[in-house]
This record gives C-alpha cells, structure tokens and sequence, in this order.
C-alpha cells in the first residue's frame, strides 16, 4: 500500500515505523511543522512536506495521527484524494472525516506511546472502522498485518474504550506519581516500589482486578485508613484521592 | 535457622515457601485456626499448633505474620522465647513486640501476595529493622539469601511506604477494577486493555511517572474531559475519581 502519513507525533512515528517494518510504502510525511516532518521523514526516507496542497492524491491510504482538534482542519486539506483517509484518535467521530469525504476511517492503537520506547505493534489492539465496507476490508488486511489483535468496534464503543483507557493508563501513572512524591519527600528512592508496581499489573493480566483487590480500604480496616489520612495531612491533595478511592472501594465490595 | 511461623495467611506462606527454599528449618506453623495451621505445615512438612502455649521456645526466629490488630495478642503469647521476634507488617511500630520483648525486629516484604500466583522473592524488597544490633545482623544475613533488594528502614519510613504502596498497588488495581466496569457495561472484554496496562507498568520501570504522564487532564484538553464527564453522568462515583484525578494531574504538571 502506498501511505501518506499526516503526523509527526508519538502515535505517527511508531506507526509508521510498524508500517515500513511490514513492507508498506510511506509515500509522505506532512507536519505544519517542516523540520518534524523531515525528521520523521528521513527514519522513512521518504518526502517531507508542510502544505497540504502538495500532497500525493494517488495514495492508497491517508492516515491523520496529530491532535484531536486539528483533525478537521487536515480533512478539509484532502479534498483532493481518492484514497481511504483514516485518523487514530480515540475520542474523535468518524463523522469529522465521513462528513467531507466518501471514504472514510479510524485506526485506532490503543497504546501508551512515548517517543524513547520501542513498542512490538503485535500485541497493540488496534480498533478500526470505515464507513465503506470495501475499505473496511483493506484496512482490516493492514490492522492483522500490523497486530494480533484487531478489533472492529464502532464509534460509541471506542469512546467507552478510550475513556477506560484514560482509568487503566493515565490516572493509573498518576497514582504511581503520587507514590513517588511521598516517596521523595522522605528520601526514599522511586527504586523501591517499582517491583510492586510490575506485579499490581502482572496480577491483573492473567485475573480480574476485583478478584486480587488487596489494601485497607477492602478490609475496611478503618484504623489504619485513618492512620494514612493523619500522614497525608499537609498534603490535602493527596488526601482528597485517597479519600475518594478508599471510598469506591469500600462501596464496590461491601 | 530454625524458625516458628505465626500465621497462615498469603503472606505467611510465600515467605515460608520462600524460607525452606533456601534451606531454613521451620519447626513450627501456628495459627488460632488449626485446619489453616495444618494446610501450610503439610507443604512445608513441619508440625502445625494452634495454641501459643505448645509453642517451641527454643528456636532461633519467630516471624509473626497475622492481621496488624492481631499481632499485640501473639505478641504477649511469646513471652518465654528467647530468639528474635519479627512481625511483616508494613504499618506496625516495632514497639509492639519490643515494649513486651528484648529481641524486636520488622521483616516487611514489599510485595502483594495472591494465593494461587508464585512470586520470586529475589525480586522483592525486604525492609528489616531491629533493636538488637547483633539479631539485626542475623535478621540482614537471612534477608539477602531470600532477596537482592533488602532496604534497612526505621518505622517511620516502613509506614510511608506502605502509604505509598496503597497509592502504587491498592488504587491502581481499583482503576483497573473501574475500567473493566466501564468496559463490561458496553460489552468489551477486560483483555482489550492489559495490553495498555503492562506497557503502563513498563513505562515506569526505567522512567520517573511524572516524566510519561500521558492523558487528557495533562493536556489541559478541556473539550475531551468534559465528554468523558458526561459519558459518565449515570455513574458519580466514577465521574468523582474522574474530576479528583485530573485536577490533581493539572496541578501537579501546570
């Protein structure tokens, strides 16, 4: 497939990476940014551009990995184009693409990426739709090439999944921030926590989290929640969500 | 090391698993419950009590492993021993067993243990503590042939890591457990997202939280958190973590 790549962020450069690392053909890479776009283009090597009107309009595949809001914005730079032209938001609706072109996808990873880490794509779900059916079945094609674990879920279902994503990933490295701020206030290293950190989630990969939930809050061993909100006094912060999670673990298994 | 166990629960038994493995004698497993005694003497082929008076005085380490409000009591159960007396509990002061007896010490294995899951205790931190400068030494010894991380921490410190632990381990598997709600109430399976959990727990391995924190809330991304919020507007209890997480997110990284 020839792919044009509208992106230079985390999600575009582990992408398209994958892509190339299959076989697939990067045709270009577009940034506002010219200089992102080049150095993303030259791990590719391929073309680097900035505007919209020098894009390739004989490409197979459009792919838009930049921000949630800008989407729109690159759509209506596509007019142009015959091919499938697909985003990797999880948020978005398939409507921002559907609503100015006929041919219309999402490829969504759902992953946690950072710029220094390789990632196997084989083990990212990747979730995908296409408002036709034909380019549903090429997109489906590149999704198993890509991954083992490709799921076809509509637009309402891949909101619930970004927002559960957004429990199980975001506020979770939260929690282990705040670990790390009580740590560190009393010169302990992060080091030292981070074998319980790999087995919390070990846990929950071969067992349900509400099977292996452990801690005072689900003993409703009140002393010693109390003893914690005593230590936690000069943080209120700190307090407020160990209030509200003691909470909703005490309702969840009461 | 001849060594009597107080206690029968999940973290009673990988330690002593964990003891015999690397040759230590345990001579006696108590617990007021004698069919939970004779389960894990039976695994470890040693004599199971369940009355404190039967109790063999003439070993040379006693680990107390039972609820945190149940130590005091085998505490005053023990007054005839002789050896070390070491409770594994991460909020206990030591004064517990050292206003009753000479030789006090902490064996707190940092880890959270599930019955049915192995662990490799090479890979869990040990935090010892002792009032006895010559069992602390013994107490070290025994340490480092289970672990590789054996961490020397006063009371003080012990407890702010168990606080800290809570935040790591008890509150990020309730996330998960609030992800897998959300996921059920829409007909996903839980294992579209252990993926994004395991490279969650990765991130972290070889890199400070705050430095990965991905997300909504750190974005500032005002318009996807007040979607999120009314996705979950028949679920307060969720909408709360919601709202309490992502202030505490842009706080922290404003």
């Amino acid at each position: 497939m020839n792919i044009v790549l509208l992106g230079s962020g985390n999600v575009a450069t582990h992408l398209a990476i994958a892509l190339k690392a299959v076989g697939e053909n990067i045709v270009q890479v577009f940034s506002p940014n010219l200089e992102h776009a080049k150095q993303l283009a030259a791990k590719l090597n391929t073309q680097a551009i900035n505007n919209l009107a020098e894009i390739n309009n004989q490409a197979d595949l459009y792919i838009i990995s930049v921000k949630d809001d800008a989407i729109a914005e690159v759509v209506n730079g596509l007019s142009n184009v015959d091919g499938l032209v697909v985003h990797t938001s999880g948020t978005t609706d398939i409507k921002v693409i559907s609503s100015v072109l006929n041919k219309a996808g999402v490829f969504y990873p759902l992953q946690t990426f950072s710029k220094a880490k390789e990632l196997n794509f084989n083990n990212i779900p990747l979730c995908i739709e296409s408002t036709d059916a034909e380019q549903f079945e090429k997109l489906k094609v590149l999704a198993h090439k890509l991954s083992n674990k490709v799921y076809e879920l509509d637009g309402e279902k891949r909101k619930v999944l970004h927002l559960a994503a957004v429990f199980a990933c975001n506020f979770t490295n939260h929690l282990y921030s705040m670990a790390n701020e009580l740590l560190v206030k009393n010169d302990l290293d992060f080091d030292i926590i981070r074998p319980l950190i790999a087995e919390t989630a070990n846990k929950v990969l071969i067992d349900l989290p509400a099977n292996v939930q452990t801690g005072p809050a689900v003993r409703n061993d009140e002393s010693t929640m109390n003893k914690h909100l005593s230590m936690l006094a000069d943080l209120p912060e700190l307090q407020e969500i160990y209030e509200t999670l003691s909470n909703s673990i005490k309702l969840v298994h009461k």
